[in-house]
């Protein structure tokens, strides 16, 4: 029979790893579940296909461009594009079964088809936790939200990042304390000031029909820089007598008193009069988080405050706090710029390479050592021994134990360093020592 | 604004949990990860959309019919229905940068447009693991897979499990010592003996045109049964001159020696000739696995060997062994028959309710559990201390730490034990001794 072979290949898009970038980033993925779930986050699992008009309640927009229709059958499916569309409908569909504040982590893959371009993925990890609250949620939660982004990211280890920190109330007040009540495009031009500099932002400003002496105002605020506590007393001093303004400057205020007594350093967090962030969508606080060293990566983590998750699906008012890691993204990104290397990194600690003829002893030893906890694989197959040494380098594990004559004799065992290339004659026991 | 509100509800055929169910459900699977890492298998993570010429390489049959498509722009796309199909290609693809025997757990989703029934999903979880050999693979490891099973199950909470064990070479060796070449009509007779009773299988096979004194033969050897020793030495005493036939006794005696060094009890395992498996794939050991206690569930874990995995994407000869956990459908069964149950289930260990006034000290504490490895919560809204004691008891949370003035001027915690209402007044200290 003779077989046509079709070319073993994978959609442009779509990340795929080889075993050690694997583990690297399963290591990544577990640290952020592990965080998430140190603080209470409760993990869901949803479908990745879901009924297209549950998926595109809200509609319109850049959206619907980029969603992947799925085909069986008669019903209109297609695959979700972020994780915050199916936690509303989950909390809606849900709600009499979930106890409100509800803390969900969900950690999956989502998909957009984006236009093909380097280091943008048509599949990708969303690593999200959200705080719903039924029908109000304290404050502390948004303050609680830096101190889980620091905590991950401590654990992944970073030092140098800056959770930036904003409200969008304070910046809709203080348009509207100018008389600019739709302040939407300024805000999208606010947004663009790193990326652009101010005088771009500034000329922008004045297209949109806004008077030179407001212009001014705008830069002035945004420019308000300092530790977080000349901000708030920046931000005090305007003395801007808006409703909103004022209520955004006291959540600022209490956000910035209750990070500190979660144990955020003051130097990992600032506020930031420039973030916006989404802006049919937050309503409060929001998030941005960024490498020091790494500027170019943009924000590694982002969220923010909202009056209304479900709005689509249920008229229950549901407020929550949430953010995002873009993991698929976030992981390109810190390879490719070689933050972090996979050639370290094995799960297997040990392998066991029989002698001809002691298959028995190396699988007995095998089942000790896996017993002990420490993970082990037996190398089975025939062929001379630097092949063997070969493959268990290439695949970074760190020890090999030796089992022949000797060693089934005398029950020890040749212990291996693979690194040093050093080799000890010892016992189970101590095999375990040098193994914790 | 008046908005439209879209019913919030999932695909019929799509399990989804609520979070104490999701909690043990990933239990499970961690337990199984575990157990496959311990063994030396490498995780990988291939696209859950994939070109439809790939995935359907092999085409024909079932499998096309249940295939999802996929849609956006002009690539004609799919989502894999099993792991081992994107596994064929990954080995293919990545051949250069694989090191052989190439060991690969894999836990993902697969879809499947099966139809509508209680029990069956059409989006559901495998945990496949498979020993991927480069040209050839030792015998040893058809034995290592029951011990990883084992080992798995065990884990799982298990203890009454037979993993079943056939060889289709010896089937397919018997039945051309019979002169019956063609197999394949009376394997799948055999293979329903459980479910239809030999009276029916006799029919069935006399029906393929063969002589009654073949049935004869077929009946008594299928009935062989007693200790797998005693299997083995049946078998033999049957004294068949056929290669195939011998070869696979040789690999089935070769497989219940190297079990029981790999420390599986004989209780766990069994030869069973009834098993024949997957009739176009498998090619040596077969694997079935039985709750003893919940026969009506069927096979929890299942697979085999095959000469070659990837005939449709490389000339290399690549011969392999393996086996899957359908996972969503064991969860479900195994909850539906409640032989699992959620309510013992939290990840987080306790939650720190604030009296009026200290929520300072509370977040404070929060931090110290933390860092001492304790998943905790901290209830920050208001309202009264029974909500707040019902809300812990919903999520399962088993202790409680209440801070007031007394606890906050005496640096002292007061400690409740959910499930017996026990309340003690103890320093952080002594609380970390109580909770580990």
């Amino acid at each position: 029979m003779s077989i046509n072979i079709v070319k073993p290949s994978i959609l442009p898009g779509f990340m795929e790893l080889t075993p050690s970038n694997q583990i690297l980033f399963n290591k990544m993925m577990d640290t952020i579940r592990r965080n998430y779930e140190k603080f209470g986050f409760l993990p869901i699992d949803t479908p990745l296909i879901e009924k297209s008009e549950v998926l595109l309640a809200k509609g319109g927009g850049e959206t619907e461009k980029q969603i992947y229709k799925v085909v069986k059958g008669d019903a209109d499916m297609s695959l979700r594009f972020d994780l915050t569309v199916p936690l509303a409908r989950y909390v809606a569909q849900h709600y009499s079964e979930l106890s409100f504040p509800y803390r969900r982590y969900h950690i999956g893959k989502v998909y957009r088809g984006e236009r093909n371009q380097k280091g943008r993925f048509r599949e990708f990890y969303q690593a999200d936790i959200d705080i719903i609250g039924n029908g109000n949620l304290d404050i502390i939660n948004d303050a609680e939200i830096p101190s889980v982004i620091y905590s991950t990211f401590k654990d992944l280890g970073f030092d140098s990042f800056t959770i930036r920190i904003n409200n969008r109330k304070v910046l809709s007040g203080f348009f509207a304390s100018l008389g600019i009540d739709d302040s939407t495009n300024v805000l999208r031009s606010v947004d663009k000031l790193e990326k652009i500099g101010i005088d771009k932002v500034k000329a922008e400003i004045k297209e949109f029909g806004i008077s030179d002496e407001n212009i001014d105002k705008i830069l002035d605020f945004i420019s308000i820089r300092g530790t977080n506590d000349e901000t708030i007393e920046k931000l005090k001093a305007l003395n801007i007598q808006n409703e909103k303004f004022l209520e955004g400057l006291d959540e600022l205020d209490k956000v910035v008193h209750y990070i500190r007594i979660f144990g955020v350093p003051e130097k990992n967090f600032a506020l930031d009069l420039t973030i916006a962030r989404g802006l049919d969508y937050y309503t409060g606080t929001v998030y941005e988080t960024k490498l020091n060293d790494y500027p170019s990566i943009g924000s590694v983590c982002s969220g923010g405050r909202y009056d209304d998750l479900a709005t689509y699906y249920t008229s229950q008012k549901l407020p929550g706090v949430g953010i995002s890691i873009g993991l698929t993204r976030l992981f390109y990104q810190l390879t490719e710029a070689e933050i972090i290397k996979s050639s370290d990194y094995s799960l297997t600690e040990v392998m066991v390479i029989p002698m001809e003829g002691y298959m028995d002893y190396a699988i007995e030893a095998s089942r000790n050592l896996r017993d002990a906890g420490i993970f082990t694989q037996v190398y089975f197959e025939g062929g001379k021994l630097g092949k063997k040494f070969n493959y268990a380098d290439k695949l970074n594990i760190p020890y090999v134990i030796l089992i022949g004559q000797e060693e089934a004799e005398q029950r020890k065992y040749s212990f291996r360093d693979m690194k040093s290339g050093e080799q000890k004659n010892l016992t189970f026991d101590e095999v375990i020592k040098c193994l914790r």
